[in-house]
Protein backbone atom coordinates (compact mmCIF):
# COMPACT_ATOMS: atom_id res chain seq x y z
CA UNK A 1 0.00 0.00 0.00
CA UNK A 2 0.71 3.37 -0.30
CA UNK A 3 3.19 4.59 2.33
CA UNK A 4 4.28 1.15 3.52
CA UNK A 5 7.14 -0.96 2.07
CA UNK A 6 6.10 -2.93 -0.97
CA UNK A 7 3.93 -6.09 -1.15
CA UNK A 8 4.48 -8.48 -3.92
CA UNK A 9 2.39 -11.33 -4.48
CA UNK A 10 4.19 -14.15 -6.37
CA UNK A 11 1.78 -17.02 -8.32
CA UNK A 12 3.86 -19.97 -8.66
CA UNK A 13 2.92 -22.85 -10.44
CA UNK A 14 -0.01 -22.38 -12.51
CA UNK A 15 -1.57 -24.92 -14.49
CA UNK A 16 -2.62 -23.37 -18.06
CA UNK A 17 -6.19 -24.05 -18.17
CA UNK A 18 -6.92 -25.58 -14.84
CA UNK A 19 -5.94 -22.68 -12.82
CA UNK A 20 -7.11 -20.05 -14.68
CA UNK A 21 -9.78 -18.57 -12.43
CA UNK A 22 -7.65 -19.35 -9.55
CA UNK A 23 -5.11 -17.50 -10.51
CA UNK A 24 -7.50 -14.97 -11.48
CA UNK A 25 -8.74 -14.62 -7.74
CA UNK A 26 -5.26 -14.48 -6.52
CA UNK A 27 -4.74 -11.49 -8.64
CA UNK A 28 -7.31 -9.98 -7.42
CA UNK A 29 -7.59 -10.97 -3.82
CA UNK A 30 -3.59 -9.17 -3.83
CA UNK A 31 -5.24 -6.15 -5.22
CA UNK A 32 -7.87 -5.75 -3.33
CA UNK A 33 -6.21 -6.55 0.15
CA UNK A 34 -3.15 -3.96 0.08
CA UNK A 35 -0.69 -5.87 -2.33
CA UNK A 36 1.11 -3.51 -4.92
CA UNK A 37 2.46 -5.88 -7.27
CA UNK A 38 1.25 -9.26 -8.59
CA UNK A 39 3.81 -11.52 -10.76
CA UNK A 40 2.47 -14.10 -12.82
CA UNK A 41 4.72 -16.81 -14.53
CA UNK A 42 4.55 -16.60 -18.57
CA UNK A 43 2.44 -19.83 -18.62
CA UNK A 44 -0.28 -17.74 -16.69
CA UNK A 45 -0.02 -14.14 -19.10
CA UNK A 46 -3.81 -14.82 -20.15
CA UNK A 47 -4.49 -13.60 -16.27
CA UNK A 48 -3.22 -10.22 -16.69
CA UNK A 49 -5.59 -8.61 -18.58
CA UNK A 50 -8.38 -9.50 -16.28
CA UNK A 51 -6.92 -7.79 -13.12
CA UNK A 52 -5.42 -4.98 -15.09
CA UNK A 53 -9.10 -4.43 -16.13
CA UNK A 54 -10.54 -4.33 -12.64
CA UNK A 55 -7.37 -2.10 -12.06
CA UNK A 56 -8.49 0.80 -15.20
CA UNK A 57 -11.94 0.67 -13.36
CA UNK A 58 -11.96 0.37 -9.87
CA UNK A 59 -8.54 1.89 -9.37
CA UNK A 60 -5.02 1.41 -8.36
CA UNK A 61 -1.84 1.61 -8.23
CA UNK A 62 -1.81 -1.62 -8.55
CA UNK A 63 0.95 -3.62 -11.29
CA UNK A 64 1.30 -7.23 -13.09
CA UNK A 65 4.44 -8.39 -14.19
CA UNK A 66 5.00 -11.36 -16.23
CA UNK A 67 7.97 -13.48 -16.33
CA UNK A 68 9.86 -16.02 -17.05
CA UNK A 69 12.20 -16.06 -14.86
CA UNK A 70 10.07 -16.89 -12.30
CA UNK A 71 12.26 -18.84 -9.81
CA UNK A 72 15.00 -16.50 -10.69
CA UNK A 73 12.83 -13.43 -9.01
CA UNK A 74 12.70 -15.88 -5.46
CA UNK A 75 16.46 -16.25 -5.75
CA UNK A 76 17.57 -12.83 -6.35
CA UNK A 77 14.28 -10.74 -3.95
CA UNK A 78 16.36 -8.47 -1.59
CA UNK A 79 13.77 -8.26 1.17
CA UNK A 80 12.00 -11.18 3.03
CA UNK A 81 9.98 -13.59 1.64
CA UNK A 82 7.01 -15.44 2.92
CA UNK A 83 6.12 -19.09 1.37
CA UNK A 84 2.18 -19.73 2.17
CA UNK A 85 2.10 -23.23 2.62
CA UNK A 86 -0.39 -25.77 4.65
CA UNK A 87 2.57 -27.32 6.20
CA UNK A 88 3.85 -24.40 7.45
CA UNK A 89 4.39 -22.59 10.78
CA UNK A 90 0.97 -21.09 11.90
CA UNK A 91 0.15 -17.55 11.26
CA UNK A 92 -0.66 -16.25 14.66
CA UNK A 93 2.67 -17.54 15.71
CA UNK A 94 4.86 -15.38 13.14
CA UNK A 95 3.10 -12.79 11.72
CA UNK A 96 4.61 -10.21 14.44
CA UNK A 97 7.49 -11.35 13.06
CA UNK A 98 7.01 -10.87 9.75
CA UNK A 99 5.12 -7.64 9.92
CA UNK A 100 8.42 -6.40 12.03
CA UNK A 101 10.67 -7.87 8.89
CA UNK A 102 8.40 -5.91 6.36
CA UNK A 103 8.85 -2.34 8.13
CA UNK A 104 12.77 -3.09 7.00
CA UNK A 105 12.09 -4.13 3.52
CA UNK A 106 9.92 -4.88 0.44
CA UNK A 107 7.76 -8.31 1.18
CA UNK A 108 7.23 -11.40 -1.77
CA UNK A 109 4.44 -13.33 -0.90
CA UNK A 110 4.57 -16.55 -2.50
CA UNK A 111 0.98 -18.49 -3.64
CA UNK A 112 1.50 -21.75 -5.05
CA UNK A 113 -0.77 -24.13 -7.26
CA UNK A 114 0.10 -27.04 -6.97
CA UNK A 115 4.06 -29.30 -7.04
CA UNK A 116 6.07 -26.51 -5.07
CA UNK A 117 10.01 -26.98 -5.80
CA UNK A 118 11.61 -27.89 -2.17
CA UNK A 119 13.99 -24.70 -3.16
CA UNK A 120 11.34 -22.44 -2.44
CA UNK A 121 10.70 -24.06 1.23
CA UNK A 122 14.55 -23.43 1.50
CA UNK A 123 14.90 -19.98 0.39
CA UNK A 124 11.44 -18.78 1.79
CA UNK A 125 12.30 -16.56 5.43
CA UNK A 126 8.84 -17.88 6.57
CA UNK A 127 6.73 -21.07 5.48
CA UNK A 128 3.34 -19.84 6.94
CA UNK A 129 0.28 -21.87 7.22
CA UNK A 130 -2.80 -20.01 7.83
CA UNK A 131 -4.29 -23.73 10.02
CA UNK A 132 -2.42 -26.54 8.65
CA UNK A 133 -5.34 -27.81 7.13
CA UNK A 134 -5.95 -28.16 2.73
CA UNK A 135 -8.37 -25.66 1.84
CA UNK A 136 -7.63 -22.36 -0.77
CA UNK A 137 -4.38 -20.53 -1.67
CA UNK A 138 -6.63 -17.42 -2.31
CA UNK A 139 -7.88 -18.20 1.87
CA UNK A 140 -5.00 -18.19 3.12
CA UNK A 141 -3.46 -14.80 0.95
CA UNK A 142 -6.37 -12.88 2.07
CA UNK A 143 -6.13 -13.92 5.76
CA UNK A 144 -2.47 -13.32 5.49
CA UNK A 145 -2.89 -9.75 4.00
CA UNK A 146 -5.53 -8.83 6.15
CA UNK A 147 -3.45 -9.78 9.10
CA UNK A 148 -0.08 -8.44 7.79
CA UNK A 149 -1.81 -4.65 7.29
CA UNK A 150 -3.72 -5.46 10.87
CA UNK A 151 -7.03 -4.62 8.80
CA UNK A 152 -5.63 -1.05 7.57
CA UNK A 153 -6.25 -2.60 3.81
CA UNK A 154 -10.04 -2.66 4.08
CA UNK A 155 -9.51 1.43 3.91
CA UNK A 156 -6.96 2.06 1.85
CA UNK A 157 -8.05 4.91 -1.08
CA UNK A 158 -7.95 3.77 -4.62
CA UNK A 159 -6.54 6.23 -7.10
CA UNK A 160 -7.80 6.87 -10.92
CA UNK A 161 -10.87 4.68 -10.26
CA UNK A 162 -14.00 4.66 -12.82
CA UNK A 163 -16.41 3.50 -11.06
CA UNK A 164 -16.88 3.64 -7.39
CA UNK A 165 -19.33 1.12 -5.26
CA UNK A 166 -20.89 3.17 -2.41
CA UNK A 167 -22.07 0.90 0.41
CA UNK A 168 -25.77 0.07 1.13
CA UNK A 169 -27.46 -1.86 3.19
CA UNK A 170 -29.20 -3.82 0.59
CA UNK A 171 -28.78 -3.54 -2.88
CA UNK A 172 -26.23 -2.56 -4.99
CA UNK A 173 -24.71 1.62 -5.57
CA UNK A 174 -22.15 2.46 -8.20
CA UNK A 175 -21.21 5.85 -9.24
CA UNK A 176 -18.75 7.58 -10.93
CA UNK A 177 -16.58 9.06 -8.46
CA UNK A 178 -16.50 12.64 -10.55
CA UNK A 179 -20.26 12.15 -9.59
CA UNK A 180 -20.07 12.47 -6.20
CA UNK A 181 -20.08 15.61 -3.94
CA UNK A 182 -18.08 14.29 -1.29
CA UNK A 183 -15.62 11.82 -2.05
CA UNK A 184 -14.39 11.50 1.43
CA UNK A 185 -18.10 10.21 2.75
CA UNK A 186 -16.79 7.05 1.29
CA UNK B 1 -16.80 -24.24 15.99
CA UNK B 2 -17.73 -26.72 19.08
CA UNK B 3 -19.17 -24.85 22.01
CA UNK B 4 -20.37 -21.85 20.28
CA UNK B 5 -23.62 -21.26 18.10
CA UNK B 6 -23.51 -22.85 14.70
CA UNK B 7 -22.11 -21.54 11.84
CA UNK B 8 -23.63 -22.58 8.31
CA UNK B 9 -22.04 -21.39 4.79
CA UNK B 10 -24.27 -21.74 2.00
CA UNK B 11 -23.44 -21.66 -1.63
CA UNK B 12 -25.36 -19.92 -3.94
CA UNK B 13 -25.46 -19.71 -7.78
CA UNK B 14 -23.22 -22.39 -8.37
CA UNK B 15 -22.91 -22.93 -12.30
CA UNK B 16 -21.84 -26.26 -12.59
CA UNK B 17 -18.79 -26.75 -15.14
CA UNK B 18 -17.57 -23.23 -14.57
CA UNK B 19 -18.03 -23.02 -10.55
CA UNK B 20 -16.96 -26.96 -9.58
CA UNK B 21 -13.26 -25.52 -8.33
CA UNK B 22 -14.25 -22.17 -6.75
CA UNK B 23 -17.01 -24.16 -5.08
CA UNK B 24 -14.55 -26.70 -3.61
CA UNK B 25 -12.36 -23.95 -2.46
CA UNK B 26 -15.62 -22.34 -0.80
CA UNK B 27 -16.27 -25.77 1.18
CA UNK B 28 -12.99 -26.23 2.56
CA UNK B 29 -12.37 -23.01 3.32
CA UNK B 30 -15.93 -23.39 5.30
CA UNK B 31 -14.52 -25.74 6.92
CA UNK B 32 -10.60 -25.00 7.70
CA UNK B 33 -11.48 -21.11 9.35
CA UNK B 34 -13.89 -22.59 11.74
CA UNK B 35 -17.44 -22.91 10.08
CA UNK B 36 -19.80 -26.35 11.05
CA UNK B 37 -21.44 -26.89 7.90
CA UNK B 38 -21.52 -26.44 4.04
CA UNK B 39 -25.06 -26.21 2.16
CA UNK B 40 -25.01 -26.95 -1.78
CA UNK B 41 -27.36 -26.95 -4.24
CA UNK B 42 -28.48 -29.97 -6.31
CA UNK B 43 -26.79 -28.80 -8.76
CA UNK B 44 -22.97 -28.72 -6.62
CA UNK B 45 -23.54 -31.78 -5.83
CA UNK B 46 -20.31 -32.87 -7.03
CA UNK B 47 -18.52 -31.12 -4.50
CA UNK B 48 -20.20 -32.99 -1.85
CA UNK B 49 -17.43 -35.85 -1.89
CA UNK B 50 -14.54 -33.87 -1.90
CA UNK B 51 -15.27 -31.82 1.01
CA UNK B 52 -16.13 -35.25 3.18
CA UNK B 53 -13.30 -36.63 1.56
CA UNK B 54 -10.95 -33.84 3.23
CA UNK B 55 -13.19 -34.18 6.97
CA UNK B 56 -12.66 -37.56 6.42
CA UNK B 57 -8.72 -37.55 6.44
CA UNK B 58 -8.20 -34.16 7.98
CA UNK B 59 -10.83 -34.49 11.00
CA UNK B 60 -13.97 -32.58 12.07
CA UNK B 61 -16.76 -32.06 12.82
CA UNK B 62 -18.02 -31.01 9.32
CA UNK B 63 -20.90 -31.07 7.59
CA UNK B 64 -22.24 -31.04 3.96
CA UNK B 65 -25.82 -30.54 2.50
CA UNK B 66 -26.79 -30.81 -0.65
CA UNK B 67 -30.50 -29.51 -0.87
CA UNK B 68 -33.14 -28.78 -3.60
CA UNK B 69 -34.66 -25.85 -1.79
CA UNK B 70 -31.81 -23.18 -1.46
CA UNK B 71 -33.84 -20.17 -1.52
CA UNK B 72 -36.44 -21.88 1.11
CA UNK B 73 -33.33 -22.68 3.62
CA UNK B 74 -32.72 -19.11 3.45
CA UNK B 75 -36.31 -17.96 3.93
CA UNK B 76 -36.88 -20.13 6.82
CA UNK B 77 -33.51 -20.05 8.99
CA UNK B 78 -33.86 -19.40 12.26
CA UNK B 79 -31.27 -16.65 13.01
CA UNK B 80 -29.04 -14.10 11.82
CA UNK B 81 -27.83 -14.10 8.06
CA UNK B 82 -24.86 -12.71 6.68
CA UNK B 83 -24.74 -12.10 2.89
CA UNK B 84 -21.08 -11.63 1.49
CA UNK B 85 -21.19 -8.90 -1.44
CA UNK B 86 -18.66 -6.19 -2.76
CA UNK B 87 -22.23 -4.34 -2.61
CA UNK B 88 -22.09 -4.42 1.54
CA UNK B 89 -21.27 -2.58 4.48
CA UNK B 90 -17.93 -2.86 5.20
CA UNK B 91 -17.06 -5.62 7.68
CA UNK B 92 -14.81 -3.54 9.57
CA UNK B 93 -18.32 -1.76 10.76
CA UNK B 94 -20.57 -4.22 11.37
CA UNK B 95 -18.56 -7.54 12.46
CA UNK B 96 -19.04 -6.35 16.40
CA UNK B 97 -22.52 -6.47 15.44
CA UNK B 98 -22.66 -9.47 13.80
CA UNK B 99 -20.30 -11.76 16.53
CA UNK B 100 -23.29 -9.95 19.16
CA UNK B 101 -25.99 -11.45 17.13
CA UNK B 102 -23.59 -14.62 16.43
CA UNK B 103 -23.58 -14.95 20.35
CA UNK B 104 -27.34 -15.63 20.42
CA UNK B 105 -28.20 -17.80 17.80
CA UNK B 106 -26.68 -20.34 14.65
CA UNK B 107 -25.41 -18.06 11.96
CA UNK B 108 -25.97 -18.35 8.10
CA UNK B 109 -23.46 -17.14 6.20
CA UNK B 110 -24.49 -16.92 1.89
CA UNK B 111 -21.85 -16.87 -0.54
CA UNK B 112 -22.55 -16.45 -3.89
CA UNK B 113 -21.18 -17.26 -7.15
CA UNK B 114 -22.62 -15.09 -10.11
CA UNK B 115 -26.10 -13.63 -10.11
CA UNK B 116 -27.63 -13.48 -6.80
CA UNK B 117 -31.57 -12.79 -6.58
CA UNK B 118 -32.59 -9.34 -5.07
CA UNK B 119 -34.59 -11.46 -2.57
CA UNK B 120 -31.19 -12.55 -0.71
CA UNK B 121 -30.46 -8.75 -0.45
CA UNK B 122 -33.81 -7.65 1.30
CA UNK B 123 -33.47 -11.25 3.21
CA UNK B 124 -30.20 -10.96 4.86
CA UNK B 125 -29.36 -9.31 8.23
CA UNK B 126 -26.73 -8.29 7.14
CA UNK B 127 -24.95 -7.27 3.42
CA UNK B 128 -20.86 -7.37 3.98
CA UNK B 129 -18.59 -6.31 1.59
CA UNK B 130 -15.19 -7.76 2.58
CA UNK B 131 -13.22 -4.18 0.80
CA UNK B 132 -16.42 -2.83 -1.73
CA UNK B 133 -13.45 -4.02 -4.97
CA UNK B 134 -14.06 -6.66 -7.50
CA UNK B 135 -12.32 -9.81 -5.75
CA UNK B 136 -13.35 -13.75 -4.46
CA UNK B 137 -15.74 -14.84 -2.32
CA UNK B 138 -12.73 -17.40 -1.19
CA UNK B 139 -10.70 -14.54 0.04
CA UNK B 140 -14.30 -12.73 1.38
CA UNK B 141 -15.59 -15.61 3.28
CA UNK B 142 -11.62 -16.37 5.12
CA UNK B 143 -11.82 -12.83 6.05
CA UNK B 144 -15.04 -12.81 7.58
CA UNK B 145 -14.48 -16.37 9.32
CA UNK B 146 -11.40 -14.87 10.71
CA UNK B 147 -12.51 -11.23 12.08
CA UNK B 148 -16.26 -13.51 12.99
CA UNK B 149 -14.33 -15.89 15.51
CA UNK B 150 -11.58 -13.32 16.37
CA UNK B 151 -8.80 -15.81 15.35
CA UNK B 152 -9.79 -18.39 17.86
CA UNK B 153 -10.50 -21.16 14.35
CA UNK B 154 -6.87 -21.04 13.89
CA UNK B 155 -6.31 -23.39 16.96
CA UNK B 156 -9.72 -25.33 16.84
CA UNK B 157 -8.77 -29.04 17.47
CA UNK B 158 -9.85 -31.49 15.49
CA UNK B 159 -11.33 -34.77 15.72
CA UNK B 160 -10.96 -38.55 14.01
CA UNK B 161 -8.45 -37.07 11.98
CA UNK B 162 -6.13 -40.26 9.81
CA UNK B 163 -3.84 -37.81 9.14
CA UNK B 164 -1.66 -34.61 10.90
CA UNK B 165 0.18 -31.64 9.35
CA UNK B 166 3.22 -31.21 12.04
CA UNK B 167 4.05 -27.43 11.14
CA UNK B 168 7.49 -27.06 9.78
CA UNK B 169 10.20 -23.92 9.90
CA UNK B 170 10.96 -25.58 5.99
CA UNK B 171 9.56 -28.71 4.44
CA UNK B 172 6.45 -31.01 4.97
CA UNK B 173 5.88 -33.55 7.87
CA UNK B 174 2.22 -35.28 7.93
CA UNK B 175 1.98 -38.20 10.95
CA UNK B 176 -1.09 -40.96 12.10
CA UNK B 177 -2.02 -39.05 14.70
CA UNK B 178 -1.63 -42.61 16.78
CA UNK B 179 2.01 -42.12 16.26
CA UNK B 180 2.13 -38.75 18.44
CA UNK B 181 3.79 -39.23 21.69
CA UNK B 182 2.04 -35.96 22.81
CA UNK B 183 -0.71 -35.00 20.17
CA UNK B 184 -1.23 -31.78 22.72
CA UNK B 185 2.26 -30.12 21.07
CA UNK B 186 0.68 -29.43 17.67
Amino acid sequence: MQEEPEVVVLRLGHRPGRDERMTTHVGLTARALGADKLVLEDVASGRKETVTDITDRFGGPFEVEVTDEVMGRIRSWDGPIVHLTMYGEPVQKVEDEIRAAHREGALLVVVGAEKIPFEVYEHADFNVGVTNQPHSEIAALAVFLDRLFEGRELDREWEDADQVVVPQEAGKKVVDPDELDNPSEL
